[in-house]
């Protein structure tokens, strides 16, 4: 994410100079030769010095103990961002490690996934027609929120602005139940004596259900455990649906499946993913 | 299904003249104008007179009712097939309706799926590079298992041969269970007083996961209750994997789930969709 961040300010022509920070000396190497970035600091606080615009690229539990490191050197006109996949507790960490420099940070999430993470992976044009959830504090400064909206929009986003939680509640039902779901189902089938078997007969519709599920666990489990309770919430109503259906098909209840069977394929058939039309001007 | 096979039996020089018949009227004719088939036939039993192949594609759930219609003129050198999803229920109802034609039917699967079923999406490509799975019953003629080998490999595809009852544990596990898990969680969020905001937000990770929900009602209504006690062993054990993903999550136990996902992901990492190099040639 934060690669892609970097190429696509180039390619926008929106910066100088990327400075860059990782706790993998490879990774900060593979960054340079690259050109993802310009400068490799020996710090996350020597990156941050003197810098315009700081994007925070981490696992969402590694949140709290980086904005610690940095908040020294984070001026009031710095417009301070993550890319957190949720929120709630991203804020709740600024809030502790911030202080007084709480007001230049504009919480950010770009809807805009991958399954390979990595610099390697690294695309310029990984925002392009994509959404961006910005959840902004009522500390936060009203121009960095102005200066966040026009950064992203001049990348190609659609910028929409959400409180945190119910950033969180969204996200738990269409992103993070759904990697749940896909991980559970992924084990369920893998695991059994004939998993091998079953697993070499799996067609295009297996493909494409199971795509998530090779998602990052690093990044995921921490996103699953930050988001419990929203998670939770909508486990228990996934349950719910398809307790209904198991006991339509238990009984035989053909008219009752079928009724669940076209309300979901009738939704699915309508929804679109969205994709904003030209992006707006930037300021 | 059937406009499918017809098309590539005519672009693979296997057929001189395809007489189709439907229950729609407006099927049948769109199948004639489209040349999917040559000859519309005025019931199932004049369109199986004289022919030396027959294809059933129904709702399996209808499989025994059609052969019913069509056994009277069914010699002992025709070949006939289905192309249902499921495989026991399909054998019990030939067994039922067949009687001394039993020793015709070849049960075969094709793992070619679409969301949109009707001849319209009919294509001549559908089966290239795809599996198709053979259950032949002891009753039935060596030669025709052979011919419809044959028929099979020439379109493309590679032709496995299994037990009713094992095809019918694996499509439970990799593609029933699935189907209902993705129909059952997109009712689950859209039915929420705010899952059309949350359908707004959702991204390619979502597309995906639930591409197969939109798939049509009536043919899934009846494989999952065709498949109803392998179907419910595999949700059982989807269950089970849920429950200790929530359980670590609940319990904040960061390891535990993270063990969980990685397996996930690096055993969905693996899996290739399998597609056979280039077909074996019929002889």
């Amino acid at each position: 994410m934060g690669g892609s961040f970097a190429l696509a300010m180039k390619k926008a022509g929106l910066v100088r100079r990327v400075v860059g920070y990782s706790k993998s000396p490879s990774t900060t190497e593979t960054a340079r030769r690259m050109g993802v970035i310009d400068l490799a600091a020996e710090s996350a606080l020597l990156a941050v010095s003197g810098s315009d615009i700081v994007l925070l690229a981490v696992p969402v539990a590694a949140t709290e103990s980086t904005l610690k490191a940095i908040r020294h050197l984070i001026h009031s006109d710095v417009l301070l961002m993550d890319v957190g996949s949720t929120k709630g507790d991203v804020v709740d960490a600024a809030r502790r490690a911030l202080g007084k420099q709480l007001p230049t940070f504009v919480p950010a999430h770009p809807i805009a996934g991958k399954e390979s993470a990595g610099v390697q992976h690294a695309d310029a044009n990984l925002y392009q027609g994509r959404q961006v959830i910005l959840t902004p504090l009522e500390q936060t400064r009203p121009e960095l929120v102005q200066r966040a909206t026009d950064v992203w929009s001049a990348l190609g986003c659609q910028v929409l602005k959400m409180a945190p939680h119910n950033h969180d509640a969204a996200f738990a039902a269409v992103s993070h139940l759904p990697h749940l779901l896909a991980y559970a189902y992924f084990n369920a089938v893998a695991r059994q004596p004939s998993g091998r078997d079953f697993l070499s007969l799996a067609g295009s519709g297996f493909r494409d259900f199971t795509r998530i599920a090779a998602s990052d666990p690093t990044i995921w489990r921490d996103i699953l455990i930050a988001n419990k309770q929203e998670l939770l919430t909508q486990t228990q109503k996934f349950r719910e649906s398809l307790d209904a259906m198991e006991q339509a098909i238990q009984k035989g209840d053909t008219s009752g499946l079928e009724a669940m069977i076209r309300q979901a394929s009738e939704g699915r058939g309508q929804w679109q993913l969205s994709s904003p039309p030209t992006p707006p001007k930037s300021k």
